[in-house]
C-alpha cells in the first residue's frame, strides 16, 4: 500500500509560508515586573538583552499592578494553583463566583460566565447561543475577529456579513430577513484599525427589526467608560445590549475572558455550551487577580487618562515627523507598511538595532496591502521612549525606504 | 413585525433540563492549600463549611505542592501576571518556551506546543492537523471526549467511528480506507470508566495501515510511566505514537494543554491553528508553575505509587462494603447509581449529612443509565479518609435504597 509521508506534508505546509512571507517567529520575550515596558529579550543564540515592548495589549500595564500581583500570590499560597477541575466536578472555586458577580455589576447586568479566554468566549458562546435559538439567522460585521467567525461558523445557522460599521447594509439585512430570530455580532473597537462601531444606532436597528445583540469589547474594557465597562458604558448604551463580552487578558492584565447579560442567557450558555463545560475552570488566584484589576479600575481613572494621553502623544509625535500613522479615534497607532516583507524587516530592524518591540502585523491578521507596524502606547511609556521611538522609527523608515505619510501605499490601505 | 422573545427561549432551554432532571448545579468551593482535599465549601445561605473533596482531577495535590506555588508566586513577582499578547505580539515569554521544551522532553519529541487549555489543544490540533493533510480520513474512538469530537467535526474531514477499543473495528475501517491518509484519534484513558486503550496494537495497525496516530493522554500524563509521561511512556510505545496531547490542569495541577510530536508538526499547526494564533498565551506564571510541577514528577515516583495504593485500597474498601465499584485498571473509582436524579440526590446527601464531595456524572457526561458518583483518591486521601467515606456511602446507598453491587443496573451499565 503507498504511503502517506505526514512529515513532508507538514513541511510542505511550512514551504508554502515561507515562500508568501508568512511565515512567523515568535519573540521570547521576558517581562520585568515593574518596569514595564522594559523586558528582557531571548536572543535566537540564549544571550538576553533589555528591550522595550510597544505591541502589548496589557494596555494599561495591569499585569505588573501590585494589587493584581498581590492577589495571585495571596490566593495562590491560600488556595493552591489549578482549580482542579470542569466547573461541574469540584472547579467552581469561590473566586471564580466572585469574579463572575464583579463582571455582572461591572457592566450592569443580572449575570457574567467566565471563559478559560476572551477566544472560547466568543467562539463557544456565539455558536451556544445562536444553536439555542430556534432558525436564527446571524448578522456578522465583516471586521469581526477570527473567535468570533469561528463561532458564527461551528452554530452551523445561516449567517450575513454586513460590510463593516456599515449601518445601511446592516439594515438591508435586517429589512429582508423579517420576522425571524436575528443576531447581530459585532466588535466595539477594532483592533487592528483602531476604529469604533457605532453601537448606539446599531441597538436601534436591533430593537427596531427585534435581534438580538452581541458586542466583543474585547479592546475596550478596563479602558473606556467611567468605571472601565468599554464603549458602550462611555457612550451610554450598555443597557441596551443583550450580550457584552470581554477579555480578562487585555485592560485587565491577566488572562480569561467572560460573557455577561441576563441571568437566563448567562445560565442557558453555562448550561449548554461544550467549550464551557468540557474544560478545567481557571484558576482561583487567575481569578482573584482579575477581580483585584477589574475592581481597581472601577475606582480609579487615572490610567485610562494616561493611557489616552500616551496614546495622542506618540500618533502627535510620529505624524509630526511624517510617518504613515493611521487616524485612529482610539488608543491603537496603526504605522502603515503595506508589504509583509517590508514590514518584517522593519520590525527586525527596530529590535536588533533600536532594542524596539514592535511585532509586524502580516495576513491573514489585516488584508494584504495593509501590513502594518501596530503600536500599542500605554502609560508608562514616557515622552523620552516617545521620542526615542520616533527617530527609532525615522532611521528605520529611511534604512529601508518606506513609503511616507501621504504615499499611495497607505491610501490603497485605508 | 413579530417579535421574538429571547429570554423566553433561554428560559425555554432551561426548562427542558430541569424537566430532563439535568439541570447542573455547582458546588461553590474554596481550596486551602496545604490541606488537600480539604476545602471549604461555600454553600448557597452564604455560610461555609469545611468539606472534602472526593472528586477532583488535581489527581496528585500537585496544584498546592510547595514548588509549584513558589515558581507561580516567584514569577508573578518577576514578570507580573499576564501575557500581554497572543503568542505572535509580544505573548511568547521565556517561562512558556522553557516549558514547551519540558514537555518536549518529558515525551521524548522533538517539539511542544502549548495551548490555553487541553480542551483546545484538541478542538484546534485535531481540527488544523486534519485539514493540513489532503484528503484526510479521521478515524475516531466511539468513547472520545468532547474536545475531541468536536476538532474532528471543525476539521470538515471525513471520519469513522470506531467502537471502543474495539481492534477489529479499527482493522477492517483501516483496510476499507485503503491508500488515502487516515489519522487515528483515541484516548490513554478514559476519564468516566477508567479503561485503558491497547496503545501498542493500535500503533500496529497504524503502522501496518499507513495511519497517523493522535492520542489524548489528558488522565495519564504525571500519573504513570517512570518519569510521569504517561500510559505509553509506561508501555514503551511513546516513540511509535506521532501526536501526543496532554493537559496542564489534571496531573499537574496548574492549567493549560499541549501538544508533542515532530517539529515540523508542531510548527505546521503553530503556523495554522486558529484558537492557538488569535488568543493571549498562558500567563508566564503558569507556565512556570507547570515546569515545575513536571520536572518535579519526572524525578518523583513517590506520588504516583502513593496514588496507585490510595486508588486501590479505595476500591477494595468500597467493594469490600457491596457497593457497586466498577472494576477498573486505573485511579478511577467509578461508583455506579443508574439513574439521574437518584445520582444527584446521593451527592447531595453526601455532601450536606457528610461533608464529602462527589459531583454526580450524568448525561451528557456518561450514556443515561450509566449515571454514577466518580471518585478519585489522591495521595492525600489517608486510610481514615477512606474508611469514612465507605462509612458515608452506605449510610446513603441505605438512606436512598440504591442499587448494590451486582445488581441489574450495574450490569446494564456495564
Ligand atoms: C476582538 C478580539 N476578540 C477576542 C480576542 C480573544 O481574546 P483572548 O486573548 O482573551 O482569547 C481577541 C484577541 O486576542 C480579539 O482581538
Ligand atoms: C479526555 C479529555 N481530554 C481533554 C480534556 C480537556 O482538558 P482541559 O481541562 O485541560 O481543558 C478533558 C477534561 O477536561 C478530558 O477529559
Amino acid at each position: 500500500m503507498p504511503e502517506t509521508d505526514y512529515q513532508a506534508i507538514f513541511r510542505g505546509a511550512l514551504d508554502r509560508l515561507h515562500g508568501e512571507r508568512r511565515y512567523r517567529v515568535f519573540a521570547d520575550i521576558e517581562r520585568i515586573a515593574g518596569r514595564f515596558p522594559a523586558a528582557r529579550w531571548r536572543q535566537p543564540d540564549g544571550s538576553s538583552r533589555e528591550i522595550t515592548v510597544w505591541c502589548s495589549n496589557d494596555y494599561l500595564g495591569m499585569g505588573q499592578h501590585p494589587a493584581v500581583v498581590q492577589a495571585l500570590t495571596e490566593t495562590a499560597r491560600r488556595c493552591g494553583v489549578g482549580a482542579g477541575g470542569t466547573r461541574n466536578i469540584a472547579g467552581t472555586t469561590s473566586p471564580l463566583v466572585d469574579l463572575e458577580r464583579e463582571l455582572a455589576d461591572l457592566h450592569g447586568k443580572e449575570a457574567a460566565l467566565v471563559f478559560t479566554s476572551g477566544y472560547v468566549s466568543n467562539q463557544t458562546g456565539i455558536a451556544t447561543l445562536a444553536r439555542l435559538i430556534p432558525h436564527c439567522l446571524i448578522l456578522s460585521d465583516a471586521y469581526n475577529h477570527n473567535s468570533m467567525i469561528e463561532g458564527v461558523r461551528q452554530s452551523g445557522c445561516e449567517k450575513k456579513i454586513f460590510r463593516h460599521n456599515d449601518l445601511g447594509h446592516l439594515e438591508a439585512l435586517l429589512r429582508e430577513a423579517g420576522a425571524r430570530p436575528k443576531l447581530i455580532v459585532f466588535e466595539s473597537v477594532y483592533s487592528m484599525d483602531g476604529d469604533v462601531a457605532p453601537i448606539g444606532a446599531i441597538c436601534d436597528l436591533a430593537e427596531r427589526y427585534g435581534a438580538l445583540t452581541y458586542i466583543d469589547e474585547v479592546h475596550a474594557v478596563g479602558l473606556y467608560g467611567p468605571r472601565g465597562a468599554g464603549i458602550a458604558e462611555r457612550d451610554g448604551v450598555m443597557h441596551r445590549l443583550d450580550v457584552i463580552e470581554g477579555t480578562l487578558a487585555k485592560g485587565f492584565g491577566v488572562v480569561g475572558g467572560y460573557i455577561s447579560g441576563t441571568a437566563a442567557m448567562c445560565d442557558a450558555v453555562r448550561s449548554h455550551a461544550p467549550g464551557f463545560i468540557f474544560t478545567t475552570a481557571l484558576p482561583p488566584a487567575i481569578a482573584a487577580a482579575a477581580s483585584a484589576s477589574i475592581r481597581h479600575l472601577k475606582r480609579s481613572g487615572a490610567e485610562r487618562e494616561a493611557h489616552q494621553r500616551q496614546a495622542a502623544r506618540t500618533k502627535a509625535a510620529l505624524a509630526a515627523a511624517g510617518l504613515p500613522v493611521r487616524a485612529t479615534e482610539t488608543h491603537i497607532v496603526p504605522v502603515m507598511v503595506g508589504d509583509a516583507e517590508r514590514c518584517k524587516a522593519a520590525a527586525d530592524r527596530l529590535l536588533e538595532r533600536h532594542g524596539i518591540y514592535i511585532q509586524p502585523i502580516n495576513y491573514p491578521t489585516v488584508p494584504r496591502g495593509t501590513e502594518r507596524l501596530r503600536i500599542t502606547p500605554t502609560p508608562f511609556h514616557d515622552e523620552a521612549q516617545i521620542a526615542r521611538l520616533t527617530e527609532a522609527l525615522l532611521e528605520v523608515w529611511q534604512a529601508l525606504d518606506l513609503p511616507r505619510a501621504g504615499t499611495p501605499v497607505v491610501e490603497a490601505a485605508a
